[in-house]
């Protein structure tokens, strides 16, 4: 039986599963910690893969979603924060060297984008906004039915949009970024910020942990800078949307990411200032606003997605 | 003989052309004022239309490149400052009434990328921006060989993106748009602003004329102010353009309309600011950047692209 195998390449975790061709529910599945005394992320990824195949099985093909900046044409992840070890690391030529088939890459945002779309809360939709909200913000899109993947595959990092010029700095060294305004980094930075005027004040004072996580906490209790912290990401969340929604025009926005997850909080300021921000209301008409179906497998599923589109 | 007719409706002329399938040189091409005591526009439309076909041709198809927003899948143009009387103006419907042949609708900035990437700058890539900065900014996509439309063909309005949040007022009533800051308006108000400071020096001070254009000419002459005006719009178009590679990872860009003429006062601030708000090098490099090729035929150009794809 031919089984294809999905690969989800996470700064802490590697996830693979097998399937069968069509099929979306996994013969196996497994989750390992990305980083190991005894063996190389590489030579990690080569075992989980074993593991997820059994006897009998022929496997046929390989997606692998990772962190990017990567090129899905020539196969290589250019340099990942995560993984400083790889510099230009050519993935799909080293997996195809050991396992002798067509290996897909692509960026792990991109890829979610694609598995909502094709598994997920997108179905149906032919043009689609998909943007993760955590650490950091990452973005995929579907336009008229395709990924857009750009020339070198570097598209879609909708997180690296500047809408505040010369404002904060953001975690790629550049001013202003949605990433620097809405992430989780970006709300926890904020209540640093403010915590050094002593004037303010906020619960957070005494607290150690002053993570996005501890914060929405802090506002469901009534914290006043821990709800303006949020107010802010969400009102930035807004333009940027907004700005989306004029150069994609989709039919639906999907967020995932653990900071949609504080939708209560995030929620009310975000369409707020998204429809104060439309140039038009025809963006917003039948415009489906939603959270990610897939959770954590949406990289996975999407990495087998993109083996199915391909194959 | 069957002929394609492509016109592109401005808001001070209207353009109409004939042409051979397959052929970009016009068989007949006219081009009249837009506004006329006489005429309705849609009257001189028709007008204009009969008048470029020749006795012996027969009419195959219409292509028309219009100032959005409109709708292309449903050919409405919903409402457009320059034509006001037309609020959800059904031209399609209205073209194909009178002539009996099918009419195919485009917004004009999406169409003279359309034009530059099949007849003019573009040709051979398959992923390209264009700009065109004049009174407003517009733009156009072409991503993966195909036109970026969106849902309702409401996409690629590259003006209306927000770069400084709460910034200078656009056309639109929005803040901080790219066309607030790099258009030729953009540039004439920042002038008058800075002219209300008594202490700022400039020529422009005792002219009437202060159009973007008659800017260019003081900065030419080394007014600092007239200097200055285009620095900061080419300054904030190289971030808008950083943001665009960064959500289209393209291999041209191309730049028209009226101020990208002033190259030589544009261009060197907004290089030095892409470079220095590039998130990637990988971004720059093998991208083109060049201004458009067809001048003030992309839009019919364009709209003759939009009928030979969809005939």
């Amino acid at each position: 039986m031919t089984i294809y195998i999905a690969v989800d390449l996470g700064g802490t975790h590697i996830r693979a599963a097998s399937f069968r061709p069509t099929e979306t529910e996994p013969l196996k599945h497994h989750k390992i910690k990305t980083r190991s005394k005894d063996e190389s992320i590489f030579e990690r990824i080569l075992h989980l893969i074993e593991e997820v195949i059994s006897s009998g099985e022929s496997l046929g093909a390989i997606g692998i979603a990772a962190p990017g900046p990567l090129n899905p044409r020539t196969g290589v992840i250019l340099n990942t924060p995560n993984i400083p070890a790889w510099d230009n690391f050519p993935i799909i030529e080293k997996l195809n060297a050991y396992f002798h088939v067509p290996v897909f890459l692509g960026n792990d945002a991109n890829l979610a984008a694609l598995g909502e779309w094709r598994y997920g809360a997108g179905q149906g939709h032919d043009h689609l906004l998909y943007l993760t909200i955590s650490t950091g913000v990452g973005g995929g899109i579907i336009s008229d039915r395709h990924l857009l993947e750009g020339k070198d595959g570097l598209a879609a990092e909708l997180g690296h949009v500047t809408i505040l010029a010369e404002g904060p700095i953001c975690g790629c060294g550049h001013r202003g970024h949605l990433e620097a305004l809405s992430s989780g980094t970006a709300i926890a930075r904020y209540v640093k910020e403010e915590l050094k005027n002593e004037k303010t004040e906020s619960s957070l004072r005494s607290r150690a942990n002053r993570s996005a996580k501890s914060i929405a906490k802090a506002a469901r209790e009534g914290d006043p800078l821990a709800l303006s912290a949020y107010e802010r990401a969400g009102k930035y969340l807004g333009i940027g949307v907004a700005s989306f929604l004029h150069i994609f025009n989709p039919s639906i926005v999907i967020l995932g990411g653990g900071v949609s997850q504080s939708e209560d909080l995030l929620c009310k300021p975000f369409r707020k200032s998204l429809e104060k921000e439309i140039f038009a209301p025809a963006y917003l008409e039948e415009l489906t606003i939603t959270t990610a179906a897939l959770g954590d497998d949406a990289g996975l599923l999407g990495a087998l997605a993109l083996v199915e589109q391909k194959v």
